[in-house]
Parts: structure tokens; C-alpha cells; sequence
């Protein structure tokens, strides 16, 4: 998608002027892992004319293989975002409907031959919600994942204004079969796959860990594995936000990454984390960091010395 | 429509910035009439989120009346237009599709309201080829000018992306009974109205003027009297364009303008052309010149010394 | 006014360019009113240049009533204003003597028309400071505003390089017998009302608010009705400033909306203080923000999740 | 002055940004000497706070001697100025009524000290235009200047706006005994030292030089020496435009220089005329080349090839 | 390199900010061939930090192949591009020593893997400058080209600042052999090839078209084959400047396409003189312009309007 | 040195655009005394071209005599400066060898003329790191301060990048002789004087006060006559970071001024802590604050009203 914001933390038309930049759940994803050094694929629809070649340099540009993107359609999805700032809460306004991904053909890609080779699939929750189209294709891309060996893993991130629980749930339940790892929030747990967060109160600031691993343990069979516990007590971050906007899309690569590297739950999920609070200290949808910062912050150094 | 532009002569995401403006055919002549100091009111139809309250803001600011504008649908047409230098064309890629304006209903505008007391309506070609909606209201609005006893300009603007020559020419023609002032190109009467203008061969740079007249004859009422000649032996500026988008809905402001304080045809179009140069030295879509400074070109102020 | 300001956190003049908006007490107050939905009217004095015009546009775009605006004068009255950071104060110089409000004769306004039909009158203690033609206007203003019934409020915003205590007190005093509601902090109560306010020490940072609450109950009628107590038990946010200048414009406009919905006194400060907390998260003066934003954050939504 | 224009070619206001700069008259002759390498010093009142600070920066950045420069006053003379483009003029607003140095008395500064070892002494009419107090002081400096036998120039620069046409020849006639370069145009000449310029239409761009060369035997003695025709078979240049102002202050500086530099009349005119064609493709008020850069132009490089 | 040049007509640090891009001769070449459509490989040294990472960002988003960059080597070469307007030139300052492609081992690259295949290899004389090490690169560089059937092409682009005419000449000279394709201009044929082209003045403006040809035939194969008497009658493009770097580039580029294409000489120069015309109008060193819009315009579309 | 950073927050080359100010160790300490107003001369050497025109040009803006400046060289030495943000730490690339001041003799400045009267010298640890020239010449320099009866502080600043730290000490103990006032933090001491600060654990962020004591004690005569204790009791602020570079010099240059001043070690203290708070508020690497601002903070007014 395009995003459009306006300048530091101004609204909406303040002043004359927008940040323009891509990015969107499964784009955030493979740019990540691409600026952690992974062969990095992703695959898409976008038009041919001047927005979506706008789209193809940035992927390109930020190390992502774009080989299997499907060039047609009309129209790049938008959103426009601003970034709050203290009480003033980040607001977003899509402008997404008919966009050239929403409308293609579930055949439209050939799977197999993206999947063949790959050692994990990505998938967001947001895809399957765009209509009928990306439903179907995004049944087909998990089964051909599945069938080529790849691990799959889904970021639920329900989407209240493209989708209705119920219709969330009829399509993303069955789809949670050949899942290997879910990311997710206790909204979304709910509204996605019907399952109740006890004690969550998220408009009070406050989680209750307790609840949120009752239900972890009965979706996410890697985190329970490794002793759901160690989600709650992971290092946490007070972070001065520059922009919050990816940061789930960050612990997403993050944990990706890390476990793709072989590391232990609880090791992927320390990266993960320290992973999506770099992510929010940098303007833009992306994760410009490496390993090695990311490594720098999971072990502990916070002096905030100059780098020389 | 939302315009979003690169800055100064950069293509289109060259940096990753965007200017946003607002502009759009009638909304410019209204936006222009108003910094002539007349009561100038626009109707449209405009989301209530964010990019329309945008636009709502900047029409308001300009001096127009809003009062009619109708608040509804999802989305604000935007257009990307990237600025052409030289040899380099300007270029627009539209993203329309589905605007608020385009799924407005005929009748959500009370058009005898808005026409009571009006002394002139104009509209472009453009807002009928948006669908059959858009081309009912486009009828009642015109019906109902006529009524009121407004005067009524239509710019042709043959837009070949969104409606063919034969539907444009079966919607355009019966509403051409009420039309008091037609403007034009040599394209727009050929595919619009069905009249051939000899001699016209555009991409050549120089247009036959006899022809443009023989053509100008059969349409342009208001323009026969005054002796289309006219047309032809108007003043002729070199201008270092700044930004050509908007010239010709400035054309049309200052006819408008000019017609309706009084002067003939020949002074009216003096002022039109002068007010037309002005606006192509002007970012943006608006003509944000006074009656004042159109005067001081039309009449001959060339010295280009500072004015103090 | 003008309001010139470096870009972000820089000191003047560090980069050759300036943010230009407009703001000042009473106009701030009117455009938070507009973005309320409230119909707002603003009357003061701006030249006939390009710089009286580019306020009246602001004016109009945030939807203020700006038909009672008087033409005329040689300037509009300049501030330059830093943001501060942290430990670093925001600093503003003031140009604003000869501005074009300043000279306006008392009856340049014919204040009753202005005031037929209004329900609620907002003044600050800056406009009578200005000089005696303005002091005799804000005193014409506010008689016209009792005779048509409206509630008058007056935010003292004491400023010692505009005059002297004495000179305030002389000028303020005859003023509060027609005020319904006065807002103040404790340097204002004592500088422009005489008032004198147990335990303020200002630089410390703490406030004391036995102290305040009893200079509160001689000087405002509403609070005292409603218990004054509330004033100081009303909710504080820990605001990470983005621009402070407004603030009290900002709680004003919270203040005088909620009371004319007919909120009692401990809702308005809540909505008030709700208010001005976020404009402090927004950059320039206006507070850009609706009332359901407001609410949000008066009912106690502070999870920071982006609203999408 | 403190300058302060829109981006580009864009109106006032049209977006919420000025570019903040310094220039003026006399500022702009005196920074253009420095820059060819000259000791320059440069006297006038500034206040004591941030914005006169700007000034004194800029002065000092740019290589000229601040040392005789008085601090004192409210504020810094202000003008709001528009770049033109094409039939477009440029336009400026002022806003310099009650400046520092308007207010300045004649005897704050001690002219002779200024003027001890000085070679050249420049002014322009706009000065003494600003008051008495102005005109006084500008009196004795010219007077100091040529005690000290230093040269003397003043360049007419009559702005309506500031005084009458009798008051400039009150005030300026009596100046001129001492005054060793006069640099004028045709209104100019006419206002402030009532010669008549025959066949002058300033309007109509075309000036006939002959009428120019009568009047200027009349006040240039230097010109004249030379044989006035010089001036009007100078090399002419096709600029495009980047920014006019301070055109005629490039002149003066390049004649000075070159006059200081003991050129003959005819070439001191070469590097005058070259000086202004280079500053008028510079933003800002300030000519910032080099004399190998102008030695360039004057002596015909027009090649345009990137110089590597 | 990584160029860096003050906003729009500015001169260097005339504002604390600069645009901060990359490019260079080959490098230009190659993104203008990407953007044309054709598989494109750059081959050269960055380091590997941030600096170098930004330039294999801006490689890659335009769609070069960079599998064979070699990573290595302190520091990315710099330049200081100011733009020139009307009679003030572009200039340049470079800062390249010691960068890591001048320090790069002749055998760091495995040439004959990079030439594997390839149609076409250009190089331009600005490399061998650089020093020994890349003098030597370039040479086997050339022959591994050769070798693999590429047709090879070099642009002489003489540096006086980089070496001397004699040392240009030793080195360049025997590399001819080899050479299928020679761009020059009259100076770069003087100095590295030594040979005189008979009537060029340079500065004047105007080239002896005639003599220019003599001298064409003697080095470029091609074109002489081609009658190289189309050279000189090739359309001509008055450009409005926006960007004159990189205009040799894209020539290059242009040509190289339309031979690749297989067209014939007088067209391939056709296409190449439109592609760097269009290059001009655009900022930055690249030609970001497809193959049709480069036919449009070498077919004579030059009426302006807006692509809609 | 040239300083680029991306805008705000902004990883490097995230947008096309680098903030270009000029900055360095000693040159901040000469700039910052210059702004409390003593009179501060800097010493080094710039080439002739225009980037080292516009390092001239900072220097003398910001009020620095740069009389003893050598011009010549090649290059000005660069550095690439990121701005962390929380957790995100501030990272710089250096590209300054070859510098024009790296390759001075350490005779091209007549350093007993520079001294001459000069009550103060600093310098810091970076400038003999740069080669055998830069430490020679810092050699003289401290010698001939000290014959001219100068203090002499130096800011050991240790870089890796630049000198091992057995090279650092064979340099840098014998210089300690002559010098009266030692800037080190504890990784300072242990790498530039062999001298080990017990419990110091930098990467944690908490710092033993003791250990640094113990140390201090051994080489700072200044802070030990004051009691070195109040080193660590000197008021502490959580400054929100908007620029942590060039703090260490605002500490330096705090603590000469004061000290200079006549204020006694602690007084000293205090003030060159607040200095160096607010250094961290102002983008770039100068203190732009006056000596009232600096008392201010230091005395302890935080109430952050705005200050008018």
C-alpha cells in the first residue's frame, strides 16, 4: 500500500504536504528479513502504471526479490496515517477498496513454483479480509507452502471495517490447520478465532499475562512448546515512539528470523522483541535495522552512547 | 479530488514526498470566481472523514460557499500529477474510480435551492462521464439553472479514460439545448459534440485558426455575436509555465467573471486569456490572482519590475 | 497574528526558513469552537494585504464566521516563537505594537449586531492591553454581549511587556462585574485582579492548590457553584509537549463548549482539561481536534493503539 | 531587513512556510563587496533580541564588519516578498514602519571614526526616506565620508510608498554636491532629483537610451567622463530569473568594486552589469559570487558547461 | 558517488541542506538501461557501511543487477553539485579520492563470470583515472568484454583534474583496439585521444559541426558506417535546464539501447539525443524516463499538453 | 568537519535529503564561548573551495575570530551523524582522513602570535589522533599557550577508529604537563592515560561515582582543589534528547567560561552541566544558548512556562 502522512506529528492537511512511502503487513515482513540477510520473496498484485512502479523500487530497492509479482489491476491501496503523540492516540484512514491485489485471480500465481524452496510463508490476517479473491489465494499460498515443506505462520490482525467476526472466522478457522506459529493480539484472538482473553482490558493500558497465555496455549503450538510463560515475562521497552505503525509486522520478521536461525522460543522471542522496539523508534512502515543492532539492544546495552 | 504531486520537477516518488493539494475542474472555477470577490458557491459530494473534512477546509478557506456541499461515500477522487519541464509532458495518473461524487445520487442535491438567486452555473464535461449518477445530477443541475434564469457554461473536457466518444456524445448533446457558453478544444468538440475542426493537428503545436472558428460558429452562441474572430486575434503569452493544470478552468473563471460584469465577448476573453497565463506561473490548481492583477496583464504591464 | 517559528526544535533563524500559521488568544479559541461544530465568530481588525488576507483565509478554513472582520490598518501584529525541549523554555518575542487591531476604533464594530443572538462572549486580558482604543472596544464588546444575554468569559492572560500591574488592575477591574467566568492562573489573579495566591511558586513547578482554590472563590462565580474543589482534583495528563503555546486557549474553548452543551462545572473542566492536553500534542496554536476525540480521552482511553 | 518569502514561486501563504532571510539596500552592497573580497563594513541599528541576532549572524557569516553596527530599538524592518514567474511580477509587502533604524539618532554612531581610512562610502535614497532621524544621520555620514576623503555613491531607489516625490528633493538635492556616482533609473531620476527622462515608458519595457543618456550627463559625472554611451552599449543578458531583488545593489557593488579596483568607467560597467545578471539567478538578496566568477561572465564564457 | 547538492538553484550551504543522491557516469548508464527495460549489471566497490549500503539501495530500487558489486574499501567518492541557472554555470567539487573503486585490486572481479553472456559493456574514461589499480581493472575489464563476444563501448569523458592529457592518452589509446563505440566531445578527442577537431570553440558556444565530423570518423566505426554525416543534422532540443548532469549518460544509454534494439545508426542517434534532452528536464543523475516516452518525444510530440 | 544527518529521527538516506552543518570538537567549545560572549579565536585549515568557504562562513556567523585559519588542502573531513532515538542509540561514520587539517604542518601556524594575550587553550583528544602532523602541531600549540602564560584544557575524547591506545599514550601522557584541566569520561582515562576507573560499566548505564572520583583525583589539579566531589553531586537532568553530540564540548566550553569568570570549581560544575543539558535540546552541534540561559537552568528554573 501507499502510505501518506503528514509531516512529524501535524494532522491531516495541516500543511500541503505528504510523506509518501510503501509498506503494509507482508511488505513490512519481507523487507525485514531482507535487512536481517535473508532471501527474502514477496508476492503480490500491483498495477502497472507510475504508483505500483513506485512500489516495485522500493522493494527492489530495500533487497526484497520481486520476481513473482503480478503486474495489473487499477489501483494501489492507500491509507493515510498520522502519528499522535502522547495522549493523542495514532489515527489511520484506509482507502483500499479496489485495489489491484483485492482483485486477483487465486490462479493468478503460480504457488508451487514460490513456494518451491522456501523455508517459511508469511500471511496476515489482512489478506484474506481484502475479499473473495485474496481468500482464495491465500488458501492456495498456505497449502502450497505446506506442501513444499515451508513452516507458515499468520499475523491474525483483524480488521473490523473489512470484515465481520463471523465471516473472520469462517474463513481464517479452517486455514489454522497447517499453521505453524500465530501472532496476535488478545483483540484478535477473539474476533478471529473465537477464543477469550480472560482479564483483558485494553483501552485500560494493562494486561493480564495470565489470561492472555490461556489462550496462547490452545493456538499456538511453538510458543507452548517452549513455555508459553516466557511471552510474558520478556524483556519490555519504554519506548520514546517515532512511529508505531509495523511494529507488529517487526516481531513478526523478528521471530521469523530467529527461529529460521535455529534459536530456542525464547531466544526468538527476546530478538522479536527488541526487533519491534527498534521498528518504533524509526519513521516509516520498515525495520531499517540489522542483526546486530537488533542483537545489541536483546543483550542489554542501553547507554545510549554515540555509536563511533 | 486530491492532488498529490513530487516536488518541483521530480517524477513521481523520486523522493518520498508528496505534495497534496486539492483541485478539480469546477472546484477551480469556483475557487477563481471567489478571489474575484463574487459569491461563489460549490456543490459536491465529500466523505466525512478526514481527506474530505481536508477538502471541505481548503474550498472554506478559498472563499467558497460550502453550504451545499452533501457529506457522504468513501473516498475523495486523488489524482497523481507529476509536473512536465520542457520537452517533458505534465502527466496524470487518476485514481477516481468509486469517488463520493461519482455514487451521488441525482437527487441527495436540492438543485432548485442551491440555483434560487444564481446568476451563473457552470460545470465541465468531466463530472457526467464519472457514471450515470453523476450525469443524472449533471441534467437536474443544468435543468434547474435554466430555470432559475442562470446562465450556463459547460468546458467540454473529453476525458477518452473515462467514457467513449459515442457515450459522451449521447449524454452531451441533448444537454447542450441549455448551454448558454461552450469551451473547448479542437479535441474535446470533435469527440464530444461530433464537430470536425478542420486543420487541427494537435501534437504539431500550431492549430489552424479558421478551422477552430468554422467550428466555434456551430457551437458557441455567445461567441458568434461577438464575432468569433475575436477568438483568434486575442493576446498570445509566452509563458514559463509553473504549472499548467488549471488553465483552462482559469479561462473559464475569468469569461465567467468577466461576462458578468457586463464587458463583451472581445474584453471578456482578453480577461480570460490574461487570467489563464497567470495561473499557469501559479503551483497548484487555484488561479490565486485578484481582478486587480489580471487587469494589470490584460492591459499591457509587461515591465516585469518589482512591485513595491 | 503571525506566528513565525523555526522548524521543529530549532532557535531561530538556525535554518533560513520559518513555519508561518496564525493564532492568537481569542481566534485560537474561535477555531477550537468551529472544530466543535459550533458556530464561531471572530471579530478583530486585519489590513487589506496580502498578510491580512492569508489570516482571514485560516479564518475561514477552520470554519470561523469571519463576516464582522474590519478591513483596514498597515499590519498584522508578528510573534516569533521557539518550541522548547526538556530543560530549554519556549521563547517568544512579540512585534506586534502598530498592528491594525490595536489602532481599531471602539465603534469601528457595530458590537450589538455583532452580538445578536450569541450565546456566550470569550475575551482575553491580552486585546485591552494592547492600547486604550482596544481597551474601549473590549469594554463596548462586553456590554453589547450582556444586553443580548450571552455569557461572558474572560481568560486574564496577564502580559507585563503589554503594561503594568497597575495599569491592568485599573483597566480589568470595572470590567468583571458583567464576566461570568474568568480564567486565570495565579500570576494572573494577583497581576491583573489584585488577588494575591497563597503558596504559588511558579518557577518550582509545584502548585499549591489550597491556595489557588481560595483566590478561585472570589473571582469565579461558576467554579465556586460547582465546588471549586474540583479544579484541583481534575484528571492531569503527563503530556509530552509538541507545542504548548494554545494550551490555555485550548482549555477555554473545552470549557465554554461543554458549558454551553450544559455539562455541569466538574464535566466542563474535564472536557476542558481533556482539551487542552491534546492541543499540546499538536503543533502550531489552533486546537485541531473534535469532540469525540476530546471524550475519548476525558472517559480514559489512553492505550495508545492506532485508531484504524 | 528580515526577508520573508514563500517557496519557489508559490503566493503568500499558499503554503505554511517562509524562507527567512536578511537583506536590504546598503546590507546587500556591503555583502557583495565582502564576497569580491573588499573590507566591508557595514552600519545600521538592530535590537538587542533574537531576530536582530539573525541579522548580525548573517552579516557576520557573509564577511562583513559589524563592528560600527548600533544595537538598540524594537524590531527589525520586515518585507514579505513574492518571486514572480514570467508575466507574473514579483511583489513585495513592507512591513518596516517603526524599525531600529528609522528610530536611530543622527549622532549614535560616531561617523568619523567609521569613515577614518575608508575609500568608498555607499547609500541608498531608501534610507533617508525612512524619517528625519534617518535622513540626518545619513547627511552626516556622506558628510564624514567625504572629510574623510572617501568616494561616495548613492543609488536613488525612490519608493513612493515611503515619501513624496518634494520631500525626496528636498531631502536628497542638497546631498548630491557631495555625491561622486549616481546610480539611477529613469523614475528614479525624475522623482528624487526631478529630471525628466525623455521617451521613457517603463511599462512597455523598452527604454530609449538615448532620452536615458541626456539625463545622465546631467547628475554622473563619473559616467559622463567616460562617455555615457558606454552605458548603454553594454552587454546585455537574457536571465532566467531566479530572483530579481538586490539586481541593483549587485550593480553598485560590482561598480564599486570595480571602480576601486581602478578600472576604467566602460569596464567597471562590463563587471557591473555581469555582477547583476549573476545575482538575479541567486535566491535571496545577496550577490554570492566570486570576481573570477563575474570576470567569467563579463568576459564571455556562455558555454554552460559543467564546471569540473 | 554520492552527490550532494544544495536545494533547487541554491548555492552550496546558501541553507544547512542538501540532497544527497547517488550516481556517476556507468552507474548512470546502467540505470538508464534498467529503466529501459534491459538487464542491467553494474560492476564496482562500496564499502560496506552505511554509505555504501545507501548506494546499493538506490542500485538496486532502479532495478540494476548489483550481484557483482564487490564489497570493500573505506569510503563512498563524493561530489558537490551545484545547479547553474541561465548565465551561471553547474559546478562541481569533487571529493573521490581514495574511494573504494579507485583502490580496487584489477583482479577483485571475476570478469569473465560478469561478461558471461553479456551484449554489451560500457566504461567510460572517468575509471582508468581514477589510478593504477582501476586503469588496470578497466583494461581487464575490456578484454574479458571482448572476449565474450560484448561489443564495447566507452565514453572519454577527459578529467584534467584527475590526470594529465599524456597520461590519458597512454593509457586510453591502446584500449581503442578493442573498442567498438567512441562518445566525445571535441575537447575529450583532444585530450585523450589527441586528436584535433578542427574549428571547435568551446566556450563561444558554437560548434563547426564539419570539423567535428573529420574527427568522428576517425575514431568511431559505427558512426562512420552509419555516415556520420547524421550526426550533426540530428534534432535539436532547446531545453529549459532543470538538470544538466548525467546528460552525456543518457546519451550513451539511449544509444546503446536502440543498437542493442537494433536499429539503425541515424536512429539509434535520434533516440539517444531525445533521451538526453528528457534527461535534462529531470533532477538527479538519472534518466528516469521509459523507452515511450523517449519515442514520443524523438517522433516529434512536442505539443505540451497534459498526458492525462 | 562537515556534518550530514538525515532529517529528525531518519536513518541515513531514508529520504533523499542530508541536514549539512559543520561541527567538531574544538570548534564547538570556540563557538559555544563565542555565543556567552568572549571573544574566541579557532584554529585549523580549510581548503580554498566552497566547502571550506562554508565552514568559514559558520565560524564567523557564529561569531568566531577566524584570522589564524590556514587555507589549503583537499578535503574538509566528514561525518555521517544518525540521531537515535530511546532505546535506537546515535550513530556516526567518520570519513575524514586526508582532511586538510590532518596533513598541516605543524609550522603552517605561528602559534606564538595565536596565543598572544589568549587567557585559554583547548583542544581535545581527536586532533593528535589524526596523524603525526595534527599531534606535533598540538604540541606547539600547548607549548606556546603555556609560554604565553594561557591556561590549557584538554577533552580526551578517545577514538578507537582513529589511534590504538598505546599510541594514544605515548602521545598524550607527555602533553599532561602542560595542561591544567582534564575532560575525560572513565573509558577516556583508562584508553588515553592507562589510568583504571574502578567500577565503571559503561553498557549499563549506571556509573559509579567512587571509582570515578579516585581517578579524577589523580589528574585534574582544578577539580581536585575544588573537592572533586561535587563532580558528582552536581545537579543531575533527564533531558529529552534532541541532539546528544557536541555535549562534551558544551561541558568543556561551560566550564572554561565559568572558570574564567572567577567562579570556583563547583560553581564551574554546575554551570557546565546546565550548559550541557541544554546543548542536548538544540539540533546540531553548537550551544546556542546565552550565558542568562545557561544561569537560568542552572538556578534551577524548571517550571517550562513559556517564556514571553
Amino acid at each position: 500500500m501507499l502510505r501518506l502522512s503528514p509531516p512529524g506529528f501535524e494532522r491531516l492537511f495541516q500543511s500541503p504536504v505528504l510523506s509518501a512511502t510503501f509498506g503494509g503487513g507482508e511488505a513490512n515482513v519481507a523487507i525485514s528479513l531482507a535487512h536481517f540477510g535473508l532471501h527474502s520473496c514477496y508476492v503480490t498484485r500491483l498495477p502497472a502504471h507510475a504508483i505500483g512502479e513506485g512500489a516495485m523500487r522500493t522493494l527492489r530497492g530495500e533487497g526484497v526479490d520481486t520476481s513473482y509479482v503480478v503486474r495489473g489491476g487499477d489501483r494501489v491501496g492507500i491509507y493515510f496515517a498520522e502519528t499522535g503523540a502522547s495522549q493523542r492516540a495514532s489515527t489511520v484512514v484506509y482507502d483500499r477498496a479496489h485495489s489491484a491485489i483485492s482483485e486477483m485471480a487465486a490462479d493468478a500465481v503460480d504457488w508451487s513454483a514460490v513456494m518451491s524452496g522456501a523455508a517459511w510463508f508469511h500471511v496476515t490476517g489482512i489478506t484474506p479480509a481484502l475479499g473473495d479473491n485474496a481468500a482464495a489465494a491465500t488458501c492456495a499460498a498456505i497449502r502450497a507452502a505446506k506442501a513444499a515443506g515451508a513452516r507458515v505462520s499468520v499475523d491474525l490482525n483483524f480488521r473490523k471495517k473489512l470484515w465481520s467476526e463471523s465471516r473472520a472466522q469462517r474463513t481464517m478457522k479452517p486455514l489454522m490447520r497447517d499453521v505453524d506459529v500465530v501472532i496476535a493480539n488478545e483483540e484478535d484472538l477473539q474476533s478471529v478465532l473465537g477464543i477469550a482473553v480472560a482479564g483483558a482490558d485494553v483501552t485500560g493500558g494493562a494486561l493480564d499475562a495470565s489470561g492472555y497465555r490461556a489462550a496462547a496455549e490452545r493456538v499456538t503450538r511453538v510458543l507452548w512448546d517452549a513455555s508459553s510463560r516466557t511471552l510474558h515475562q520478556s524483556q519490555r521497552y519504554v519506548v520514546r515512539l517515532v512511529d508505531r505503525i509495523g511494529g507488529g509486522d517487526s516481531f513478526a520478521a523478528g521471530f521469523i528470523y530467529a527461529s529460521l536461525d535455529g534459536r530456542p522460543p525464547d531466544a526468538a522471542l527476546r530478538f522479536a522483541v527488541a526487533a519491534s522496539a527498534l521498528k518504533q523508534t524509526i519513521y516509516g512502515d520498515f525495520n531499517r535495522v540489522t542483526v546486530a543492532e537488533v542483537e545489541a539492544l536483546a543483550h542489554g546495552d542501553v547507554s545510549g552512547r554515540v555509536q563511533r
